[in-house]
């Protein structure tokens, strides 16, 4: 008998784990020291190597072909395969990391080869992603950078009825922990009619959360709502870097480009969404006056449950307060909840057209900005356009990034009953630019 | 003796071909009847197959390194050698086809598994696009559409300075041939509040160059002006399909999405940038007034010889056309030299920001419509907005493309002393909406 009403682990860190709990259990690709890249599932401070797992005939069937899958270079094959097959593989590990194991010596005995410590492995891109797409749904982020370029009407009318969202760059997605050099560009002075060749001065952070595609549609077929969530493979926390003041002068007519696509950062991660089962929720009522969505972005069930309840946290450590020995400053705490649209309706408007997604693919929802100061998603609306600078407990202040401050994002879900889980960091430092 | 001052090939169908003389040699990748996909270079009527010519050992030394890397199912590991082991292959290749070859019995003898009969063939895409960006150095349609939103400042302040550009999909690039679906999409109706959900009513073609990477930069690292050249592969035709309707309604503020990403059509043979040589030329003055480019995108050789002189012209071929048995109609023909930037200009500019561009990527130049009304690259500007349709000998009129209507993009190159080389085609059918 356990105290808790949950399955626990063998596996003791998992137990008491800010992240990676038994029930957790995502995907990823690391590579021991000195090993090549590899998949492999989190459970609290270890790695279970899903090659060594593999080759020690830990599963069968359905789930065998998912740990072979799930155990190359990529997660590519594993997130083209059936959900049910996906399943069938968290269904076993499951079972084989739960205290009450039956031949829990047997895994035991196979140490570090079968369980990496964390600590000691470098953790890669989860997939290689053939397209990444970027939307706008935090209508919060929305409003408040809308109101700096137009105060009495922040929203332009599209906003309500599309799911506006623009294709990003997927050569220069990183994992956590790689480090961002300050771009050089275009930049245009207050003032000025002649841009420069300068570092960006209003380098800036997007906090996003970010989801994987499971499954190609066919050129012109478009995924029905009801479908879509079958082509869900998992989320990830995502930063979308962002120098401002590029953005500004470059953006007319056809969008960001070089002001967002010198890097994005994600939590190496593959949080499942039957990880996130418990933590659904109904989409939040959109507030009085507001359109319906048009018909083929509406689903009687992904309106009751179809929205996740995942906390997220934006953090600071600049070199100072690291230097002095301060935590980092919590720059902002929001939720997955401040999305406008879901997930589902996310993927359906992306193929209305008949656009193929593949697996691999990477969506990011757009900041997700709350509607208080303190659950804010940049610094762009932290400062206010860079007019009040925020205070840290180092004497320092900001409006925008400086070389050497490090972000560092996080999730957490919590419900009774359930053990919280996380997503892992998404942590990036900022070099100076060349 | 032969009565050319140019040299010819003993294919003889090569030495009066409207594409593909002994001096281009562009390459591709194709499937002979029933055979796996894999490397080839047109030449006259028929396909040089480098697979069959690396098992016949007609390489050595660079060039075969070159034409192992040419001759699997993907040009990405040959964009990805240096610059002269790709020329090695060409300078060979010149050499085997020439109607001087020595040993030209042994060639001959190797018969259609040398040369495949390219109307047997089928077409892919040359290589595995990591990342597509289409820019806007089209400065007529620049002007163009910019007229028909603000009559009296059609171009933003930014034009002249920055080579405007944004990310494409690369899922949805098709190779010459595949037909189009008219998308599904939101459109609001003249007058309408609401959008509805309908298939485009104003689907039109934009007119491009392609220019396919050669080369890795890393994060972090620009592409200096200087060597830009080093990271062209090559060149082909782009339409970029655009949903005119879709677009007006969606892209603000981020730019286009789902007006562009259902499809775009390229032709599939990569010519390269040694078989443009004899066509590169002076980059065109800017008119009177306009600011010179900042340092980083001028560089004095790139002015003197990096723009280059290529035809293009745009064709329509509908249905009932086809059926009165009458030839295609010519919507436009315009030239390269109406590009306000250099493609150097467009490598360093993507890279100033230590954007990584991968060997296989694709960019796009934008619609180049030229300064008349029988230059211009779309049916937007052909028709002003939708506003006069265009008179065809069939009868019918366009103002925008019809299902069952045919796009049809050719290249032309010419020059005194010189066989005129072309690109082959980019053809593409419109299907009705799903």
């Amino acid at each position: 008998m356990t105290s808790t009403t949950y399955r626990l682990s063998w596996v003791t860190s998992a137990n008491d784990h800010r992240d990676f709990p038994l029930q957790n259990l995502p995907f990823g690709i690391f590579s021991p020291e000195g090993l090549p890249p590899r998949g492999g599932v989190a459970i609290g401070d270890f790695i279970f190597d899903l090659q060594t797992a593999v080759e020690n005939s830990l599963f069968s069937g359905e789930a065998l072909s998912a740990a072979q899958a799930a155990s190359g270079k990529s997660l590519n094959a594993f997130f083209s395969l059936p959900g049910n097959a996906r399943l069938a593989l968290r269904e076993r590990l499951l079972e084989l990391l739960d205290t009450d194991y039956a031949q829990l010596k047997n895994l035991q005995a196979q140490g570090e080869a079968l369980l990496r410590p964390a600590s000691v492995c470098k953790m890669h891109l989860p997939a290689k992603i053939g397209d990444y797409t970027d939307f706008y749904t935090g209508i919060h982020h929305a409003i408040n950078v809308g109101k700096l370029f137009r105060p009495d009407n922040p929203l332009l009318p599209n906003y309500k009825y599309v799911p506006i969202g623009y294709h990003g760059r997927s050569s220069t997605i990183y994992p956590s922990g790689l480090a961002v050099r300050r771009p050089m560009g275009q930049t245009l002075k207050p003032g000025q009619e002649v841009p420069a060749h300068t570092p960006s001065a209003r380098l800036d952070y997007e906090l996003e959360l970010g989801i994987w595609i499971a499954g190609n549609n066919q050129q012109g077929e478009a995924i029905h709502i009801a479908d879509a969530y079958k082509h869900i493979a998992g989320f990830c926390l995502l930063n979308d870097w962002s120098a401002r003041d590029l953005q500004a002068w470059e953006y007319q007519p056809l969008g960001p480009f070089l002001a967002k696509n010198f890097a994005t950062t994600v939590s190496p991660w593959v949080v499942t969404a039957e990880a996130l089962a418990p933590y659904r929720t109904a989409q939040p009522a959109r507030p009085e006056g507001d359109p319906q969505p048009l018909p083929y972005l509406y689903d009687a069930a992904d309106q009751t449950n179809g929205a996740f309840d995942i906390e997220l946290e934006v953090l600071l450590h600049t070199t100072a307060q690291k230097a002095q020995g301060l935590p980092p400053h919590r720059l902002g705490l929001s939720n997955t909840l401040n999305m406008y649209w879901t997930v589902a309706q996310l993927i359906t408007h992306h193929t209305v057209n008949g656009c193929s997604l593949r697996s691999g693919d990477l969506l990011g929802t757009g900041t997700l900005s709350g509607p208080t100061s303190d659950s804010l998603g940049s610094l762009l609306e932290l400062s206010n356009g860079g007019k009040q600078a925020i205070k840290l407990d180092s004497g320092e202040e900001r409006c925008f990034l400086a070389d050497g401050d490090e972000i560092i994002m996080l999730a957490r879900c919590k419900k009774d009953g359930h053990p919280s889980i996380g997503f892992g960091e998404c942590r990036g430092v900022i070099l100076a630019a060349k």
